[in-house]
Order: structure tokens, then C-alpha cells, then sequence
């Protein structure tokens, strides 16, 4: 594959660059470009980003020493480039692939992954973090922080930057990649803010309030003198006075895609003292025509076709979990104006495009803003509206105080929509949302639950907004289970449902794990085993009448479902079994404890022993053990 | 008490206020002060911000309609003469007493309570969200947040600025409460530049620039002439750029302590159109000398002397497990000089402030930003040096997402010092630290420990310097247990400790619930009972070892810590009973499924049924139930 790239071919890392000469660089960028695109159209990945940052990765690579400086990736989907130019080449790849390369930074996978990161925003208080370790240990290098526009939305970022203008290190950079776009189109008044530096319009204002001033003290005359300040005018009204005021030195705005003016900015940059904020503008998708035509899919994207960019779709997929909310929650608000919905920047990726675009009043993306959303979404309850708020799993952790302090406790209606939990696949460990069922079982009086199919996602849904409680529907990444879904039916809180009956062992499963179950069930029959299923659609709370039944009536009990086996649903099965003195075994399925890595979910799964072909040899070695009576 | 107050004895609620001369006004702020001094000097609370927003608090309940219009006081305990004002004048007298007045804002306790607070930084998120409520209901009425400058450098905080900047709502205000002071005096570039406002510096920096630039091209002359533009150049480089940068129009600053300039600015601010800042300067304290000349103490307080000013302290109480901690990372630091300590705006809380004497360089106390703190540790951590990140435990859900992003999952020797562990009495459900065993129970690879008594304090934070790994230490407030310690031992990762061994029943106990089982075990005795007592003061790993001896050896388990029961330590070991198919039978104690309210530890946990002699009851009746031959 890599043959063909005549400048890549021969360089091996980062050094040779220097070698190069600007018709070799600037070709070296186009080859960067089509091998990432190759390689995504292939694996699938966030080619928008990372095609974004090309010129500048080579420029970073040009000016400064990735073995003495520190550059810190926001998000780490951008650094494509980075992983080719620093030594990873041949294994790009394998982009995020079982066992290849990571689609995000990993310290584990290189030495030139300086910091681990796969959310947002985490850039600028790492980068200060080495910074400070620098000059404690008195040593050499830059320390420097890459982050996009729609990150600079997070607190986090605002409290780095806050905290670094007050640190006020020098050899510190926060390169701020602007390309207008977080995943979707970016909102809240700091992009704006972005806009107008960019459009000059902050110098504009100012320039026409001057003039306006000059006129009235001096008439139509003063007018004319006031043009011949324009030229010193603008250095004082210069762009970026927030960074400014927060203490930083301003730079930019800069052409992101000329690696030479980069290169220049770069190394004057090295001369000067204090941090620094250099404000690049980039096009997200650069070099790719579909993906710069339309950025928002190709922000992160499945295998597509490259020549049209059309992405590779099993004909006859069922719709995304996302989809069959979005299309549900759009309906229910179709009949009940007071349902809102709340997203941080996370609109199509959480199926909400069709609310927004039918109800754009009651639709609020309020940006990377995970902690505000929910204290927002508690606001828009406690006036009596009845806020759905849509979190991907491993982003709710960072609104996890906010729906305890915000919501819970105070009994809001907020109800919590929780996309991609469990096993995400190739994003890997920084996403996989496994931890939500454990966070959240701890916090009074909420209710969590997990569809087993479409239809049980859209009753659920249904129950949770007129329920009056806080409430929390977990559902998995990728395509839904079940047959086309309709209409609306209210599911009692707690209820769990008999989906088989069987005798002497019970499954209870979770959410997707229902299906599992089922085909664990199938596959058990040739040993003449019947196990009960049961679809606990509820976590909390648990339905105790059944429950008593199922502990009463079978002496094994499985539990099944995809969050940590710690602390998660089979946990509090071993509560309630301990608790109420029940003397029944007890097998529990779930995520182990250790991080799980990239790749293909059924992969993992293979890996984590949790396909139903291998949980039928884990129970059958389980029933084994206690002399039970296998049948033929 | 009430009865000497002269004003405030004849006004029962925030309507008399309307029919009040000015000199009855000024009167009652006087009284108002007095009486938030009295009840905190018994009750103890958060005197300095409630006695600076006396006037705003007047201001506000002239100028607006709590029916109507909504006020999120910040944090909430600023709210005293809000409370007072608001019908609760005579129970104010209860405040932070068990079922008395609580010392934040409790939707519960009051309809003018309009959303609950605690934490920092929520207001102008749940403010706004009212706002767009009311909008969507064709509500009338304003919307106000008012949020201390400490608070202004928590991200959320900024989440909502640039939020509500882009919503860009009318009827709605932040007013930002400048009193130069969070809990110990501020930090953040932010601060620095709240405080250039208030010197003016902005505008005298923009305005010598303008200067040296008329100067340049015109001469001396042109000097001149700029002098004449002063007036209309003030308007021009107004204070408060951030926030006009971010969409709101900036008012300020006001003097917060002149209530008829309050009253005016308000009357003002209603005429006006968009997201409003009002800039108020408050004195932290106001009105209570020792308060004002001392205020980082007088932050919250337990309860004083009225005319001193001291706090009525037990003669010979034992240090703080805040002061053990800080002490023993003092001494540690002293040799190692790799350690660095870092606190979200809790130096005096967290016993830092030695720490922070003796090493200025490796001291860094990050602000209201808890997110930061944790990326910020994760990169000196990265950089090999060896941070000890410390916290309160309910402060810490606000660092979750970043444990498990920025140092669990990437093996970042990170020490996690989690101070105010279990329930923390008069501050109430807010504040309760019983969250952070389950939650930090689910992340792969975290050692999480609990000491039983100083020395082991000093020990467990030695071993976790020096182990290389994540590792939490939660410890409780208030008094720590155990004689004078001194030195360091390291602990094996992992190890727990038979105290005392007994038959037939293990009592597993987790930090300061080690001395309650010893106290169980000595009540138990006249039963003829006598139980094995064991430090289990690591909740993960567990001990399999001794764990497995215990189980083998004991029929009876008893577990006892103060995290919540779901998915705390006991679950941990239900979890282990039934995995390694154990028979044993296990009794839980610990914080039940529900959100305990404020009062003095021991009254909450004798309501939950925690105090030892409870404890043997239990024990009693949970043995008794299996028919355990009871001697004597």
C-alpha cells in the first residue's frame, strides 16, 4: 500500500523530514493525505479531523523535538499524521483494528503518544501538568497543547487555560486549531467569538465605535484623521483579547494549511516568553472532497467507498439505537410540548436531527459542555418542562456530580439517555461505557434502565417522561435489536419480565444481553438444560416480587449484561441474594476488571469470553461443580 | 432572641420590605448581620459569605418577585438573609441543627428555595435553564444566578456564560459577587483579571496605548487632543470585556454593600435587553470584624465566640485527619523532592497549608476546577513526578470521568487523597462523601484504601508515594483517631489486618468503622459473642488471602464502612462470597439507598441505625435468625 507514496516511502520518521525540500514536504503532505484516506475508507475512523491537521503536524515535527518537547493531541482522533510520522507507519494500518493501532493517542503504543486522551478537552491541563514537571525537574523542551475550537467549549479547557494564564509558564503553547466544527456544526458565544476574530469583526466594532466617537467630538473632519489610525489601531484592538485578559499572548489567526507559514510562526514563536495562544485556521476533511463538502459524517466515519465517499452499509441494517430514539422521543414531543431535549454537541450521533429540526425552540446542543447540561437540564425541570437528556455512556462521567447534586437529590424529572453504553468497539477504552451501570446504582432514588429491544427502547422512553422521576435508559452502540417498532406502552417501574420459562438455573440479562441469553439458551438445550429467562429491563429498581420467585424457584442464577461485573447489575443480585439470606449460586457475565482495548465488539467480546458459545461452557462448568444432573 | 431586633421583629417576610423608610432599611441590614452572627456563632456555618450579600439580598427581594421571578443563589450558602427574608426568620435559629433549617439552598425546605445548591458553579446553568423554561412557557418573570468570583473559575461556570451568551435570553442576569475571595483567597488568570477591572487597569493600559499611538503620529500635540476623548474612550474600552466578548452586556462595578445603589442598578438593569453581567464588589465577612479582618477562617466555621471571634474548641481534641494528612505529606515531601501536592481551592480544608509554606514551587492549588486537577495531576505524573492529588470526597464526582480517562487508564501514579470521606454531618446531603467507593470501585487497576487510625493515615500515604500506582486514600472529617503518630511504614498493597481474633463471626470494618467494631465487639461480649475483628483497610485489592481464611473459618460476616451499601465494600464482598461459591452469610452495614440529611454525624448515624449498640442489635437478631447458639 505504502510503495506507491514516493516522498513517504522513503521517510522512516520524523527526522528525515528535515531532509526534505519544500516541493518533497509539500508532496509528502498530499501523500499523508491519501494514505489516511485509504486506510480510513478501509478501517473505518475520524478522518475530518485528522486530514485537518496534516501541514501542521509536519511543521510541529519540523520545529520542535518530540523526544524533549511534549505535544499533547485534544481528543488524540487527530493525530493520524503523528502516529505515521512517529515511527507507526507500516501499522497505521491496522487503525483501529483487534490488536492494531489505536484510533486515539495510547502512551502504551508509543513513546511519542505523550499523553493518553480519546475524550475532549483534557489538552491544556496535561500539557501544563509537563510543563510544570519541567521546570521543577529543571529540564529542556516545550510543552505544548493542540485543541479544536469546539473543544475550547469545555470547562476543562477553560478552567487549563485559567489556570495557566495564573501559572504563567513560559515554553507553553496552546495551539488552538479552529476549524468551525466541533462533531457538528459548533455553537455557544465563544465560537462566535472565534467568528468575529477571524472576520476581523472584533476590530470592526471597535474601529466603527472609535469613529463614531471622533465624529461627534470632532465633527465630519475628524473622520478623515481617524482613517490614518487605522493601521496602529489595529494592533490595539487586536483579536484575542480574551486570551489576552486570561494572560496569554495572542497569535494568529494563521493559514493552517500552509505548512511553511506554520513552520515560521512556529519558530518565532520559540523566541518569545509566557504562554502563548496560536489560533490556526484549518478545514476540517482538507483534501478530501466528500468530507469537506460535508464535515459533519466524516468527523468519524465507517468504512466508505473512496472514490464517492458513500459509506459501506449492510443492505437491510436494522436503524441505530440512536435512531430508534430520536425517532421515538420526536414523536412523543409531536404530543406533549413540554419535552426538550439536551445534547452536548453530540446531535447526530445521539439521533437527535430530526427533533432538532422539528422542534429547534425545544432542541438545545449546548456544546462540549457535559457538566452544564445536566444542571441545565435540572433548570429546565424545576419550570416544569420535562428535560430529555442525551449523554454517550463514557461522557456521562463527566456530569456524574451534576446528576447527583443537580438532579437526583433534588428528585428532578430528568430523564437521562444514555447512548453507547457498554462495549463501543474499535474507539476503544477511553469510550466504552461501561462504568454507568456502577456510578449510577449508587445515587438514591434513580431509576436505570435497558431496553432488550426497539420496541422496549420506545416504551421505556414513554414511561420515563411521564414518570416524574429521574430516570435513566442505557441502550448500546450500533444497530437495534427487534422488528420495526411503533407506538407507546407504559412499562411499571421495576417490572422485569419472564421471557421463558425454564427450571433450576435463571438467567437474568440486561439490555442487550437479552438476546444472549436467549441463544445461550438454545445452545444449552443439547445438554437437556431449560434455564428461565428473564428480560430485568430494570435495574433499579429491582423487581423483588420476581426476584423472590426466581431466587425461590431455581437454585442457579446467571446474571448477564455489559457493565462491570464490580459493582454492576450481577452486583446487586449478589446483594439482594446475601441481603435476604437466599442460598442460591450465583454466575455472574459482565465486563471484568481491567480495561478493555479496541476492536471489532464481537472481537471482544470473543476475548472477554462473553459470546454465548462460550458462556454455555462457562455454565456448564458451573452447574458441574455443584453434581447437577446433566441431562443426555 | 428575635425580640431585640427592632425591624426585624415587626417584618414577617420579603413583602414588608416595600414599606420600609431607608434609615429602617439600613437598620434591618444591621440587625439582619447581627443575627446571621449570633446563630452561626452557636450553630457554627458559612458566616462570611452570607454576612456579605445582606444588601444584595434586600436589594434583590425590593427589586424583584420570588413568586415570580427566580434566584439561584450559588453554592447556597450565601443564602442566610435569603432564608431569613423568606419566612424562616424563626427557624433560622435551627440552621445546620438535625431536622433544623439547612445551611444551603433546599428546594424542599422552601418554595423561594428555587433550586437546590451546594457545590459551586451550578447557578448560571440551572438559572438559565428556568429561563428557557419560562420562554417556552411564555412565562413571566426574571431569572437570576448570582456566583461568587471563586466560583467563576469552575469550568461549569463558563459552560453556562458561553451557553446562555449564545441563547442569548432577555430577563436574565448573572451577578457576579466579587468579594476577592472563593474559600481561601483566589487563584486563576481570571481573578487577576476581575481584579484589573476594579483597579481599571484595562482601561488604562488600552488607553495609554491609545496614547503612545496619537502621540507617534501627531506629537506631542496629539496628547492633547486624547485627553478630550477620555470620556468617550471609557465607554469604548469598558471593563468587563470577557463578558461582552461572550455576549452579555457588562454592568459594573457596583458597590455591594450600597443596598440603594443596588436597588437603583437593579431598577436599571430591568429596562435593559440580553443576558445581563452585574459586577458587585463585596467585603467577605462584612459587618463582623473578626470576620472581616480574618476571612479565610470565618469561610464556614464551627461555633465562636461572638465577641472574639474564637472557635469554642474541645480542649486536647486530636488533629484533624486533615491535619494528620498534611502533616505526614510535609514530612514525606521533606525528602522525596519529586512530590508535589495539588488542590481544587481546598488548601486550608485539605490541611495543605504547611505544605503549601514550606514548598511554594510544588504547591498548586488549581482553583474551583476539578476536572483540571485530575489531567493537570495525570501530566506532572507523566513527567515522573509524584502528585498527590487531594480532594473532598462529593468534590471529587466532579473529577471522575478524568480518573478514569487521564490516570487510571493510563497507569499514572497519581495519589488521590480523598478527604471528607463518609457522611460530614451539618453540611448535609450536598456533601456527604458516600458515593466514592462505588464509584471508584469500577475502574480497573485503582487501589483504593482506608486508614483506621494516624498512623496507618501516615503509612497508607507513604505506601502510595513510593507504589507507583493510582491509589486513593479516603479518610473522614473531623477528629482523627489513634494516639500521636510519627514515622512511616510501608503497607503491602492489598493487606489487611486481624485485630482480634474471635469464632464463628468476622466483623470486616473499613477505616474509622474499625474503632465501631471494636466498640461492637466489646458491647457483644456480655452475649457470650466474639467476633473476629479485621482492618480491611484496603477495599481493593481485597485480601483473597485472608479473606478466604475468614470466610473458611467463620460462618457469619459483617461488614461496616460509611459508603453507600450499593455497590460499597460490603458488595465487594457479597460479590467474592458468591463468585468463589462460598456459604457464608453476610450482614451490611453502611450508608442505606437513600440521601441523609444534615446533622451532627452521630444523630445521622444513629438514624440510620450505625451507632454500635444498634449495630449489636442487629447482629443479634441477624444471627439469631440461623439459630447461632447464643452463650449466656
Amino acid at each position: 500500500m505504502l510503495s506507491k507514496y514516493k516522498v513517504l516511502n522513503k521517510i522512516n520518521d520524523y527526522k528525515d523530514l528535515k531532509n526534505l525540500s519544500d516541493e518533497e514536504i509539500k508532496s509528502l503532505i498530499e501523500e499523508i493525505r491519501d494514505y489516511i484516506i485509504e486506510v480510513t475508507s478501509r478501517n473505518g475512523g475520524h478522518i475530518g479531523p485528522s486530514l485537518g491537521v496534516v501541514e501542521l503536524t509536519v511543521a510541529l515535527l519540523k520545529v520542535f523535538n518530540p523526544e524533549m518537547d511534549r505535544i499533547v493531541w485534544d481528543i488524540g482522533h487527530q493525530a493520524y499524521s503523528w502516529k505515521i510520522l512517529t515511527g507507526r507507519k507500516e501499522q497505521f494500518k491496522t487503525l483501529r483494528q483487534y490488536k492494531g493501532i489505536s484510533g486515539f493517542l495510547k502512551r502504551t503504543e508509543s513513546p511519542y503518544d505523550h499523553f493518553g486522551a480519546g475524550h475532549s478537552s483534557t489538552s491544556i491541563s496535561a500539557a501544563l501538568g509537563m510543563r510544570m514537571a519541567k521546570d521543577l525537574k529543571k529540564e529542556e523542551g516545550w510543552s505544548i497543547a493542540v485543541i479544536g475550537d469546539g473543544a475550547m467549549t469545555a470547562g476543562q479547557a477553560f478552567e487549563g487555560l485559567n489556570n495557566a494564564g495564573w501559572l504563567d509558564p513560559s515554553k507553553f503553547i496552546v495551539i488552538l486549531n479552529d476549524n468551525q466544527m466541533s462533531i457538528s456544526p459548533n455553537v455557544g458565544a465563544i465560537y462566535t467569538y472565534f467568528n468575529r476574530i477571524i472576520t476581523n469583526e472584533v476590530f470592526q466594532k471597535s474601529r466603527q465605535k472609535l469613529k463614531d466617537v471622533i465624529k461627534k467630538v470632532f465633527g465630519e473632519q475628524g473622520a478623515k484623521v481617524a482613517r490614518k489610525f487605522e493601521e496602529y489601531i489595529k494592533g490595539l484592538f487586536a483579536p484575542g483579547v480574551i486570551f489576552e485578559e486570561l494572560g496569554f499572548t495572542y497569535v494568529g489567526p494563521v493559514d493552517g494549511h500552509n505548512v511553511f507559514e506554520l513552520e515560521k510562526t512556529l519558530e518565532n514563536i520559540k523566541k518569545m516568553r509566557g504562554p502563548i495562544i496560536l489560533h490556526i485556521l484549518t478545514q476540517k476533511g482538507k483534501g478530501y472532497k466528500p468530507a469537506e463538502e460535508n464535515p459533519t459524517p466524516f468527523h468519524g466515519i465507517s468504512p466508505f467507498d473512496k472514490i464517492t465517499g458513500t459509506p459501506i452499509k449492510k443492505v437491510g441494517a436494522p436503524p441505530s439505537w440512536s435512531k430508534v430514539f430520536g425517532k421515538a422521543l420526536t414523536e412523543i414531543a409531536e404530543k406533549d410540548e413540554k419535552v426538550v431535549a439536551i445534547t452536548p454537541a453530540m446531535k447526530e450521533g445521539s439521533g437527535l436531527t430530526e427533533f432538532a429540526d422539528r422542534f429547534p425552540d425545544r432542541f438545545f446542543d449546548v456544546g462540549i459542555a457535559e457538566q452544564h447540561a445536566a444542571t441545565f437540564a435540572a433548570g429546565l425541570a424545576a419550570e416544569g418542562m420535562k428535560p430529555v437528556l442525551s449523554y454517550y455512556s463514557t461522557f456521562l462521567q463527566r456530569g456524574y456530580d451534576q446528576v447527583i447534586h443537580d438532579i437526583a437529590l433534588q428528585h428532578l424529572p430528568v430523564v437521562i439517555a444514555i447512548d453507547r453504553a457498554g462495549l463501543v468497539g474499535e474507539d476503544g477504552p477511553t469510550h466504552h461505557g461501561v462504568y454507568d451501570i456502577a456510578f449510577l446504582r449508587a445515587i438514591p432514588d434513580i431509576v436505570i434502565s435497558a431496553p432488550k429491544d426497539q420496541q422496549e427502547l420506545r416504551n421505556l422512553l414513554y414511561t420515563a417522561i411521564n414518570s416524574g422521576k429521574t430516570f435513566a435508559i442505557r441502550y448500546p452502540r450500533g444497530s437495534a435489536i427487534g422488528e420495526k417498532a411503533e407506538g407507546f406502552e407504559e412499562i411499571p417501574i421495576g417490572s422485569w419480565e419472564v421471557l421463558d420459562e425454564g427450571k433450576d438455573i435463571a438467567i437474568l440479562a440486561v439490555g442487550k444481553y437479552v438476546e444472549k441469553a436467549k441463544e445461550t439458551k438454545n445452545q444449552l438445550k443439547k445438554y437437556g438444560i431449560n434455564p428461565t429467562i428473564v428480560n430485568a429491563r430494570f435495574i433499579r429498581p429491582l423487581d423483588k416480587k420476581l426476584l423472590n420467585e426466581i431466587l425461590s424457584a431455581h437454585h442457579f442464577v446467571i446474571t448477564m449484561e455489559d457493565g462491570t461485573v464490580n459493582g454492576g447489575f450481577g452486583s446487586a443480585i449478589a446483594e439482594y441474594i446475601l441481603d435476604n439470606r437466599y442460598s442460591n449460586e450465583l454466575l455472574r457475565f459482565g465486563i471484568p476488571d481491567r480495561f478493555v482495548q479496541h476492536g471489532k465488539i464481537d472481537k471482544l467480546e470473543e476475548e472477554l469470553g462473553l459470546l454465548p458459545s462460550q458462556m454455555v461452557v462457562k455454565i456448564m462448568d458451573f452447574i458441574k461443580g455443584e453434581n447437577y444432573k446433566v441431562v443426555g
